[in-house]
């Protein structure tokens, strides 16, 4: 029986190793969001996945929580004389991902198996699945019109406002064929962007129907502390999207998949508007600065999963 | 009135270099082989218009004479955790050049105008053109089987035993629109490889008819020097498909388009079996080690044009 843990960001990498290091590889299976791939100068780039890989396999940039440690950008500092669209950081060392990825889609392996090979070329024990190999997109609508998901957070850096989310898929997504649906123990919602990280997995009819019918216990953690995000823009869409900027807020968003909701110390006031819910609270220091926040975090999670079983 | 210098790879592109020290931007266009373009992982690669671009930019490799100076190679050391396809080598600083290249094509940018705006980046006022917009793709018929291009050249390294040339056109390639039909006043065939470089231009059906129905004078420089090759596999491959490995072989496989052809010094004694295939022969110095040499051989070239004329 596994875990799953649905991620995709920063800090759902960063909860994702901690799991690592409280769960055995067969234990757990990080289950990563592919709204925000995309293809740029004709390659296939899976961001969320790639900052996944990179933090499982130490080698991450650690000052920026994304691509990779001791890179090089001779070849972006080139293409500056050719083109103006460089906002999207395609580092040199970065680059041969997303060459190996391009090329091994035109072969015609999906997604899974490419995935599935980088992880084991860099030593990462444990399985790293896109939520699905189908073409699943996230487009933001705004106030600029609607925009494809990194033309909305990276090359406009999160500036327009957001007035709703589109999860287009070219065909129905089918669930990734290494998720087996009868073996799963437990659910972990990594604290990650909901409308961007999370909601996307959830559009997958599969995903959605395991949760809907589970005899297993879900756990979310708040990527709301103290009403603020911990990172990216997850604040300020969800008060652009007229929702309460709180981890309420988040649980709301969730409160039809979750069993149990971890919220920082200082969201302690909050407890008794969740639980109305109906949905079990435990607070948990839940800002990770260090490999040992990370550790105790994903420790938290796995002990309330076991409690809500 | 522009003179064309039909031209690929590196014998080609030092040619070329000498030529814009004899001609200005007005009265040249390098039409430039695409027979062995092609894509790799995803990317659209075009290696003879890259080599003759860093050429005439003065960012060349000097001692290979192809890939750019002060190169980095980051990226394809870490493809070579994933991949064994790591053959072609992409270097940091020129992968720029394809990633430009093929993100202008998905945009629906034709090579021609691709190529002028990558020169016009790089300051270089001289027109490089591909011979065609259209896919023309050289298959080598070997020992070992048809192989594409590159698999033969770079990846097999001319290794095969090569029975046939052919140049697959997905439909009939037109001549690339920066070309003018009536402002030719001659063309210069470069020492290029003839079955690789330069027949591929020729299949070109409005190049060949120019060739055919023309009123200015054409003349060749042998890449065979001393019956051998001054570079690459000319000289292997014309043992292979049965021909004389001389000049004068050489001359044999272009006469019916020919009027003039220039050769080393070396090769004197080819010159009464050349003139009677009705080619008048220039004899000159044809190994170009230093510019010098480049624009003495250059400026033989035009003097030669000039008198057929």
């Amino acid at each position: 029986m596994t875990i799953l843990a649905l991620t995709g960001g920063v800090g759902g990498a960063k909860l994702s190793l901690g799991l690592t290091h409280v769960l055995d590889p067969s234990e757990v299976i990080f289950v990563v969001n592919v709204g925000d791939d995309f293809e740029h100068f004709g390659l296939s780039i899976s961001p969320d996945i790639d900052t996944l890989t990179y933090t499982l396999a130490g080698i991450v940039n650690e000052s920026t929580g994304w691509g990779r440690e001791d890179e090089a950008w001779d070849c972006l500092e080139e293409l500056k004389r050719f083109e103006a669209d460089t906002w999207f950081q395609l580092g040199d060392r970065d680059l041969a991902l997303h060459l190996f990825r391009t090329g091994s889609i035109k072969r015609g392996r999906s997604l899974t198996e490419i995935t599935e090979i980088i992880c084991s070329r860099l030593g990462i024990k444990y399985r790293i699945v896109p939520v699905t190999d189908a073409s699943l997109r996230t487009r933001v609508l705004t106030d600029q019109g609607s925009l494809a998901f990194q033309d909305y957070f990276v090359r406009l850096q999160c500036n327009p406002k957001v007035s709703k989310l589109e999860y287009h898929q070219r065909t129905p997504a089918s669930l990734s064929p290494a998720i087996k649906t009868d073996q799963i123990s437990g659910i972990v919602i990594c604290p990650s962007n909901p409308f961007l990280s999370i909601d996307p997995i959830l559009e997958v009819d599969e995903m959605r129907a395991i949760l809907v019918e589970r005899e297993f216990p879900v756990v979310a953690v708040s990527p709301i502390v103290g009403d603020r995000s911990i990172k990216g823009p997850t604040a300020k869409m969800m008060s652009e999207l007229g929702m309460q900027v709180t981890c309420t807020g988040v649980a709301r968003h969730y409160h039809e998949i979750l069993d149990g909701y971890m919220i920082d110390n200082t969201d302690a006031h909050h407890t008794a508007e969740i639980e109305a819910l109906g949905i079990r609270v435990r607070m948990a220091p839940s800002i990770m600065h260090t490999l040992d926040d990370k550790i105790q975090l994903a420790s938290n999670c796995v002990d309330f999963l076991d409690e809500l079983t």
